[in-house]
């Protein structure tokens, strides 16, 4: 069964293809890191499935690799992979521990498009205080764009598009149970949001929430005359 | 058409029975305010429709009467109503302004059966700052359970109930359009909602909230040792 | 991953912290657990998963323990763990059979907030006789608020607010199949009740039905000048 | 436009064909109703649309004619019509006062079948007493079918099935509002009984229920050898 | 866990109490039959699950059994118990082949309820030549009532409906993939027929269709005169 | 605001522009009509709002114009159009008499597309008999391809998939109430036919439909080798 | 278990009778085959469960066999089978990767009524370049039907019908995630499609697709004055 | 009935407050206007109800004024206010006629906010050769953000968000009827995209649309280090 991974999208872009593993057989991933390896000297593999992980990772043993055990995610580079510093900045953070995974998946998407991450998690609603001094530390950083990761109630990205000067991504996830569980309650709850300057992406999107935030930070630090190393 | 209010709810439930007017004939009103006032010496009318609203203030208008023009409720007293005062202490949050005429329709319900009602409107999740003021102002009164009536995300409940130390009593709205909109995002947020000591009502349900309201809060005062004036 | 309980819960909200079992590692359900064990003499863990519970056992094997086999639910105390009785009294109503765990979950929360718990199980509205000699009896003890606990119809607590003078806490449970199934009906019943008095919580929600009884007993029994033992 | 009333069905079905009026022009109900005038001797109008209500009562100013403003149902008849009286035993019991024109719609095409009907209106679960008398003397009547109409929460139909030896049809209503609102929750609420012996019908289709009782009690009827008059 | 079955629910509502295998351990499922058996000679258990169905056949091999593989439905039976039969008559037809397991766990019901019951299975309106002969001599028996089964587009009901002069009860089943699977397009198009005289269950109520039919043959056959053996 | 009715979808498509007035201003309407006239010598109107009808009927009363009532459809001509005749030959039935407007607007599509149209309606499955010779003479024709029109149960389309050996197009209205009300039981019922060879298009989309149909029969007609008069 | 392919589906309706095997025991498949052969002789399977594979295989180990591993769909030949080559021309587009084995199971359906089919897979909206030159040849072949393949957000077939002159038929896959995923975004996106001549069937149904397809082109090409070899 | 208008929004989060209309009486809209102008120099009123705009008009009509028919929005300036140019640039683009009023109450927004908006309007999917010209003009400007508003659907967003490389952000319109209809296919196809990069707002919501683009905009225009004039 052919599959043909976009490697041009980085060129074309900005942001790079990414390997949505949940679906697809060991030998589909394998062909697909090939390809991409060989056409951009990076695989980002995402939500990579148990039963493929350890065929991978031998496949691809003699190069460097990453890997977020709590996404599932993974990132493998040639040799001659040249890592992008771009200088955009980027805050990341998750309302519960249940999100933490999603927010890693966003945060290494974006931390591989260039930009540097801050993280703030478990800081949710349910006690405010938590988030209070974290969160103006994040903003003295500057930081370009702010990702904000919620299941259940969602309301912590609209109580922080309330308070931060940047553009918010939404991202909620499919933690809690019950009527609007899943992860519906928190997509439509930011949906509704009353604060100005949030837009959100679907259920447990990290990958194309990261890419956003990653497009507008390198956008900001290009314009800033920041360069790669 | 026979209807029968329920005259002996309040000696029952400790709750007075609400006529509902937005699906009545004014005969049917006016028979149902009759037959309160004949058995309870006081109608309570919610959501009076614009075509009753005359007929119903001339039938009555010998008697003290209450109009509260937001919520559209009216509230009818023989002269020899001995209006209670309980020393039960509720407060009513409102995220936005369009959420007051629910607000006071909760209101009014809570103070008819006896309780002081604190109100603070406007003080949504878009600007927080607007919020902590008045609601430690609130909590230093020790209101027995506070009603927080909110539309669009629905995050004030949480926020609120997270803070708060007392049973908190979410009220959605239908205000907001889109996906989610007409209340049900609220809805969904708070019933999954991150915080603890937070129960709902149906979207709109002024009438419901402020009955429970009104029963803790009574329920607390008589415990007190308080008595009706 | 990093986790923080809210350790601080009990004292600014009176109810406590409880860590959810269902999405998380044997690793953070014991992180959690000391570290809320360390800060409050108590751990509470709902939906412990069947691949954690032994390991749990053994590391607490020393301590004072409580599980409950239908809900899941575990308690661990330190030695010198003082358990309060505050005198609140809260009634714990399940329409049928299926609907204890989640019965169980919402009495054993209450009961860990120091209130005394009437049950009554098994008596839905497929043969009301069964339910009017032990209601009359659980009012006779004067309890402070009722939770009713029901999947399917979702009819009992309607029933009930129509009854009992006490604040009824409905708690849909997901028994049901079909249309309406895993507790939608139940649910959207429950906010539609025509009784009032009835406020409600998410599906299996028993943990914060728990939460909010609890809440409003003891605020009742302070009230009532009693103190813990 | 051509349109094509059943005037076969009672014959074939033991049931009448029904003009359904909401949707149509006048002219369209005017053709209609003198196709069954003169194929059956009698037209059944249901929602008659007040537009229309004048035109078709002059047009057939002549005939004898039945007019139930609640539901807007009209029965018009030709001198010849021979009335059916068939023995069947109906009983129809409404939860609230909103519920009324349904449970007329239902009560008049059961009688139009030829049934006796017994009412019992406005006797919803928020206050159970004021049913056990009315059911008592229906069941004492030996009804062959019980129509059950209700909105909002729904929950009367299931307390009554799992009380009455006879059939139950369950009828939801469109009265509610919010979540669950204009019958849903109702309907939902019936499909998940857990009384046995009760069947649905859809929102407001009084006359679906009423037709399926009509044919219960007719057959029973039958099988007792009453005769109509 | 105690539980209560409800052994005088034959005696008061004609129909006999079934035992809802699905959601139950085996000790519940062998309690709960115990209490049947000592109660009404008799114990119907549908969804037996497979991990206690030889558990079960095992605890009461000396009694008579009678177990339905398709729908996985046992009835034990005392030795002394008197299996009736009423005279009532009902038809049992199935849309495809997926649905006979809700067909023949209705059918069973009935069956031991002591109607005869006569089945026609894979009669869809894929071809509805097939319908034609086997309905005609359905309708020669005269059965008192028809339980139509389908699952996917549900349309054999309302064709069904429309054809036969008997009470017609639509049992949507969970067949059928994509949007409207797993029954809901059915239920919902029975909701919406068309015909006259066809009420529903909800999707898979196998038995909740078969007591209906139950009461309604056994009225018209004890008003028939008919006695069991 | 600038609109550009697509003058060369014809040519590309071989189906017409087709104007969607019911969202449209009259100015809208009026400038997108001029366009499609000066670039293909026709202008289809749908759904035109009763407030633009006599400022079109006006603007252009010196051309050729076809206007149908029930669907609101309206078509005007240049002197010089020339009408095709392509020897397509189309079935449009519909079930009930609700859903001609729908039926006329595929049927007039199709017929501007050249095709010939035979119409039989009001033939919906509750008696079914009423369809079976008007289809036989339908298939005599030997159509290329059958629209089907129905609300409510959505059977039809089903049914008449499972009889005739030419592709079947189901076209759901929105004429039905209550749950799956307005179309959206018929259309899930078509999208789970258990009948070959049924495609469907949304509820109400008779242009679409009709659209689909001539496309089909023109394909076959051009390989029949007919050509335009 | 008795049931009855359709035999004399083919030659009534000029499509094959298809085993849906999804929810079959082997024994059922087996005999269900069996039939089919001995009737028609072809026997195709869809969905072949992996539990019935082997057993399925060896049974037929003497006949001629075709296996599409991607959509388990199995097609089985006697001997004297007589393959059509009707001259019909169909294309198959599919959108990406994971919609390749509904793709195969519609292309497989349409080869067995006899077409010739054309396919270009992986070419979805995220890259639009991709699909214009395999487009242009696809059209160049006059394919009389093209299928187009989507999950997600459905998009590729609105984009096809916009520019292709021939039907278009929209297949939703079940590919995606979080809300309007496994096919439901794609299924209304292709339902609410702007662009003209696109029918759908429902999500992941690619028998039905390749049915209807195969329906046209065979029409087509028997127009054509075509014949099987 | 109090409001409070956000004045120090714009300082706080670098946007606007904006008066929402829709719901709000005359005497609300000129209280707020009022507020805000004395406050910031600005009121920017969206969704004008038709009851209120003469009398808004009047009120302040020795201000300057800018009214956008199409989309009801309304800005009105102190003499004194400085208006911005941040040198930000954004493209709007809306694939349909009846898109334009959401389009424009985006643009204006971020006008507002100093911006340069280029439009593109009515380059829909259904004749995908009417973009690329345009959208090619659009990139050669260097735009810092797009904005693509569609209904029906909705897939132009994905369409552009596979060729763009600048964050797009989606904005479903409520355009379209039937099942997906008002905006919802168009959203959840947006959601689920498979093309990177694109972020959305609620049906409807050009203001927050406009917004995030404002403040991505004039990020990239600050780094540049232009200023407003
Ligand atoms: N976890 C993910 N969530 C959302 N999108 C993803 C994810 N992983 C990959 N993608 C995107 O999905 C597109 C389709 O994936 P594929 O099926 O691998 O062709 C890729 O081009 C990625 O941009
Ligand atoms: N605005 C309201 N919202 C919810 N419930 C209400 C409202 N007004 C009245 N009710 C309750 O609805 C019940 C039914 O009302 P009625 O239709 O007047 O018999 C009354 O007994 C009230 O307790
Ligand atoms: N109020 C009603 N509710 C449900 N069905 C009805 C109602 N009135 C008429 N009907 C049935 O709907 C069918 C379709 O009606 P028509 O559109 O008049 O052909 C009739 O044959 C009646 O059996
Ligand atoms: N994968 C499939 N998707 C949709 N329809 C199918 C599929 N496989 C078989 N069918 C059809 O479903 C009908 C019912 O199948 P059965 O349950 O085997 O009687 C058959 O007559 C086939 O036309
Ligand atoms: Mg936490
Ligand atoms: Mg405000
Ligand atoms: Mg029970
Ligand atoms: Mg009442
Ligand atoms: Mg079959
Ligand atoms: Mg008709
Ligand atoms: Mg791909
Ligand atoms: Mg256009």
């Amino acid at each position: 069964m052919e599959t043909r991974p976009d490697a041009g999208r980085e060129r074309r872009k900005g942001a790079p293809e990414v390997i949505f593993g949940e679906t697809k057989e060991t030998e589909q991933i394998l062909a697909m890191a090939r390809g991409l390896l060989a056409g951009t000297g990076r695989a980002i593999i995402s939500r990579m499935p148990a039963r493929s992980l350890e065929a991978v990772r031998s496949a691809f043993e003699h190069y460097e690799m990453r890997y977020q055990e709590a996404s599932h995610m993974m990132v493998i580079y040639t040799p001659e992979y040249n890592k992008r510093v771009t200088g955009g900045k980027v805050g990341v953070i998750s309302a519960g521990t249940s999100d933490i995974p999603v927010a890693e998946e966003a945060a290494m998407i974006t931390e591989e498009m260039g930009c540097r991450v801050t993280r703030i998690y478990d800081v949710g609603v349910a006690g405010l205080h938590r988030l209070i001094e974290p969160l103006r530390a994040l903003l003295a950083e500057d930081v370009d764009a702010i990702l904000v990761v919620a299941g259940m109630d969602g309301a912590l990205p609209s109580v922080i598009a309330g308070l931060a000067p940047v553009p918010v991504i939404g991202v909620p996830t499919s933690v809690g149970y019950g009527m609007g569980g899943k992860g519906v309650a928190a997509l439509l709850s930011m949906l509704q949001t009353c604060a100005p300057g949030l837009t959100v992406v679907n259920i447990d999107n990290g990958v194309g929430a990261g890419i956003t935030a990653g497009m507008i930070a390198n956008r900001v630090a290009h314009a800033r005359g920041q360069r790669s190393q």
